[in-house]
């Protein structure tokens, strides 16, 4: 595909963002008075994990936290931006035959996004999905009113499935995050951020997976003083994206368990070239379970909203990772931060939460 | 106290309203067309209990379902709103010498919420709580500013501790539901509720334990033509206010342990005189415990906020009590109604959480 190769520019967001408007929600900003003073606390030595604790005294930065809420996007997740903003593009192409459809291999918030904007513009939608799903999301994707084809769990076996379908149906590929029109569109998200705030932001701070949110939050911010920092877990390797950044390689192959699911992948290509050799990403943090989970428990108890763990590795590394914590508070000053932070997502079952949550 | 004889009118809500503006949140009112189209779905014959089942086919209303979020209050519940104004109303009284201080018997929302009260108003506040309380409610009140007076669990008990705080220090008591000002206060979500929507409300229906809530709406909806409900756990008798309106006289004791644990409590006099006696409220209906969670689930996972088991009660109406459901069908028809459901609170843990939904 040319359009892979696509120059990728603020203006790239801010045009996705004109042709998404109509089918997206633009969701809340929310503040928390608590949250803030605790994010703006020094953390004892006891809550700092042993390899972060070395002698300095905590750090003590300043810090005014504004929750981008893509938990109430439709779907649930940012994931929707992205979707549609990849529909509308195919469908503004002459080559493109709306009745071949469009696939993908996800069984995540990408399915049902696609789904989902595929549906709304009559486009037959084909989701390849390992058999060992989760029901629940096999259903609320079918529920979008896409065709699902279930595949073996390995990613040869998932693209074997979904070239079958290209080849057959000549259906157009959609994938999750290393695509030029998914990556604009998920920039949208911290486009609206900026503006919503009446402030200027000093950062901003997303989870990293696949990279397609970090990469197009990176472009939303390429030409004004806010700067753009990656979450990660740290869980099983899935730093990936950090680790890759301060070695100078990617890294292309995940394998963690983490909590936050919808960070088991490795960063794409494409989205690798803008947050690392593009340098438009200012560090990478990670964060661990245990602190995602108190990230998690903060955000329902006191926001009272529904996230999902991948959600909350920003507020988690704006919480708890004193590195973080050290650069705000030098380059803060006294004045401190404002902090833009995405909250990726709420997709997360009351069965799930449970057992997260269940023996506390 | 004289002022517990007032006659309370929509005035009274209205002028409590403009007391307490300044500090208290206008929370949202949400959609979900999802969770529209469930509820005008008929229910199957599986989904409804035996006793609602009787060989009628289930009915189809057709409801548009405005949500008022009071989890998204100050401390989390709406009980902020009555406790605003009994101390500003408290202010106004020649004879209050602030010194003094307020007191209440309560270990739930309302204690954290005149805890917050009075603390804004440089007035200390005394609350006891029995010895067998949830140490986090307890810590929470604590954070608030207030000086914690531990009883044994009875009523009399806690009465008898309140009693001694009266006599020792001149405090005065600022019981939860069962006072004007309070129920005054507690009107107002109703009030904003009924000009946030664009359309007149055919009806709002709210939780029902003390009775403080409904009785105020009851209030602010007297002069529209907008009718009001009641909604109530059926667990171990907890439908006390549902059993006494039917009978025609007030229940004063209610033993349950029903999930919705902000309902445990018998209708107190005075809401009991606005509810029934006055005539204001036009019904009251009642769900089981799985009806509860199965509402908890769907606000969860579709509406992405956090409510407590109490706040869902009216919802659980709307969706699985057919009786209700044929007021609806009846009186509605085809164009069906706009339907108002007050989200009560959101103070619940995760912990708490995975233990009602971790087996799933």
């Amino acid at each position: 595909m040319a359009s892979t190769d696509e120059v990728l520019t603020l203006a790239s967001v801010q045009e996705a963002h004109k042709l998404i408007k109509p089918f997206i929600h633009l969701t809340p900003v929310l503040t928390s008075s608590y949250i803030n003073t605790l994010a703006s606390t020094p953390q004892t030595a006891e809550s700092l994990s042993q390899t972060q604790w070395s002698g300095h005294p905590p750090a003590k930065p300043v810090l005014r936290i504004h929750f981008k809420c893509e938990n109430f996007q439709r779907i649930g997740a940012f994931k929707a931006r992205g979707a549609f903003h990849a529909i509308e593009r195919l469908k503004q192409s002459p080559d493109f035959d709306p009745a071949r459809g469009v696939v993908t291999h996800s069984s995540g918030n990408h399915a049902q996004a696609l789904s989902l904007a595929a549906r709304e513009s009559n486009i037959p939608a084909y989701i390849v999905m390992p058999t060992i799903s989760n029901p629940s999301k096999v259903s609320a994707t079918r529920g979008y009113g896409a065709q699902i084809t279930f595949s073996g769990p390995t990613a040869p076996e998932r693209e074997a499935a979904a070239q079958k379908i290209i080849d057959e149906k000549g259906a157009v590929l959609i994938p999750p995050y290393d695509h030029p029109h998914i990556i604009a569109g998920q920039g949208t998200a911290a486009l609206e951020l900026l503006s919503q705030v009446p402030r200027p932001l000093d950062a901003i701070i997303t989870p990293c997976g696949g990279g397609g949110l970090l990469s197009g939050t990176a472009l939303a911010c390429s030409e004004s003083k806010t700067k753009v920092f990656g979450a990660e877990p740290e869980f099983e390797g899935a730093d990936d994206g950090k680790r890759g950044y301060y070695s100078g390689r990617r890294i292309e192959s995940v394998k963690s368990l983490t909590i936050g699911d919808g960070l088991r992948t490795p960063v794409g290509r494409i989205p690798w070239g803008i947050i690392y050799e593009r340098r438009l990403v200012d560090g990478m943090f990670s964060v661990t379970e245990g602190e995602i989970k108190q990230a998690m428990r903060l955000v329902f108890e006191r926001l009272k909203v529904v996230v999902e763990p991948s959600a909350v590795v920003g507020l988690a590394v704006a919480l708890f990772n004193e590195e973080f914590r050290r650069v705000v508070e030098r380059e803060g000053g006294e004045e401190g931060w404002d902090l833009g932070v995405v909250f990726s997502g709420g997709n997360v079952d009351l069965g799930a939460l449970g057992g997260l949550f269940g023996g506390e």
